[in-house]
């Protein structure tokens, strides 16, 4: 069995709709290539209550917890203290993160709101910010990230190894322009009835240029099993006397289906 | 109290990463808007148990659940009989909705998979579909819409006047470019602690054009008091020698926040 995973995304800013999210997909998709398999994502508010009931629930039931956001300078970012108090624990200066700020601002600009960000609860094992310095950590099995994406990345990639790891998904997508999921539906539930074990995912699209079709996808963890099925699929879409084309459209397509 | 509202996101295609969400931020901002305090997302997959468990958690605890994803016509299409499971009533066909999709049809598409998207929960009110027929549907405080963002969108405004609304939330956001968080975070603190019942936030952003900086937002149902508050905070800024500017960067810049 893979390890599990939930994204916690702690921000009044989604909810608000004021921010769009830039962090789901990257996180969905590198814990895919670790083998780790997401199945639930949670946005919930800068409330102190809120964070400490979700973090307590998800980390019970997950391998692994990934949280984004709150965790800067402002009175607004209240994820640390949360989490020191979902373990128990007091939220407490942590030697070695503080040198590393102290060191990294300016003499004199390491002021008490920016002194926060190096108070962890205790027990974290802190995660490298390589840009601004300000670290994430892991409590057990929660890791904290920070919200702004590019240090959320550079954060994941310094996480990536402590992660407990499975089996990679192995997947193939074929694209079917012009086609309708109500005329495949039939056929497509008969392929998926003869691989139980694989996951086949029906979804139609329209891109930019305003074409329209349907996208088919196959996942698993049995290669020979992904091949077999996407071979099946591809006969199912030329068999409506369509072209079947393998992978993705371009990104700046991809992005609009 | 104005009304709190829950977003359900089913499909296993956010989870996977294939699929950048698109629909999060329109309905966040519309349910805003009519003054329905989004208070959680979750993200979870096609699976009947964790559905039904999902749906009746979170129906109970909010005044409006709306779930996005999941009732076309293909075999991983399960919202509809999750819901009715969830609700404990049978899944069966809607006479109107059937109807309107048998019209809709050229004569002999209207197949089996299609049909089932004319089977809704009973007792089910149907959410008309200018788009493509196949209605979204209410179940109680539940609001089923389709995952397909152009067609999440009409349907939201279908039901929109049916919903229950608050009051507005107003909102006032300067952005300082050059400042940094750690800079203002002690300032900041003491309007939040001024105003008490307002949400102050604070989000570092970087534009794409590498410009960098802090956007601060008010938020509350008291204008005159998100007014003073905005000024303070225009006041900050300007303290600092750099000069606020109020309102949003330009939608393609502020993709990029």
């Amino acid at each position: 069995m893979n390890p599990t995973a939930c994204i916690l995304i702690i921000g009044n800013e989604i909810l608000s709709g004021r921010t769009q999210d830039a962090n789901i997909q990257f996180l969905a998709q590198n814990l895919g290539k670790l083998g780790i398999n997401l199945q639930e994502i949670r946005v919930i508010p800068d409330q102190e209550a809120l964070i400490v009931h979700t973090v307590n629930e998800t980390r019970k039931k997950f391998s692994h917890v990934i949280t984004t956001g709150g965790i800067g300078p402002t009175h607004d970012d209240i994820t640390a203290p949360s989490i020191a108090k979902a373990f128990g624990v007091p939220w407490e200066i942590h030697e070695e993160s503080f040198k590393i700020l102290e060191a990294h601002f300016r003499p004199g600009e390491f002021n008490t709101p920016r002194q926060r960000m190096a108070t962890l609860p205790r027990g974290a094992i802190p995660i490298r910010n390589p840009i601004s310095a300000a670290p994430g950590f892991s409590m057990d099995n929660v890791h904290v990230l920070a919200g702004v994406p590019e240090i959320m990345r550079a954060m994941f990639l310094e996480l990536a190894p402590h992660l407990s790891k499975g089996a990679p998904i192995v997947s193939r997508t074929w694209y079917a322009f012009g086609m309708s999921e109500g005329q495949i539906a039939e056929k497509l539930e008969e392929i998926q009835s003869a691989f139980p074990t694989l996951d086949i995912g029906s979804y139609p699209f329209k891109l930019q240029d305003q074409r329209k079709g349907v996208a088919l996808v196959v996942k698993g963890h049995n290669e020979n099993q992904v091949k077999n099925a996407a071979e099946q699929i591809c006969q199912l879409i030329a068999d409506f006397g369509l072209t079947p084309h393998e992978g993705e459209p371009t990104a700046k397509e991809a992005s609009k289906i």
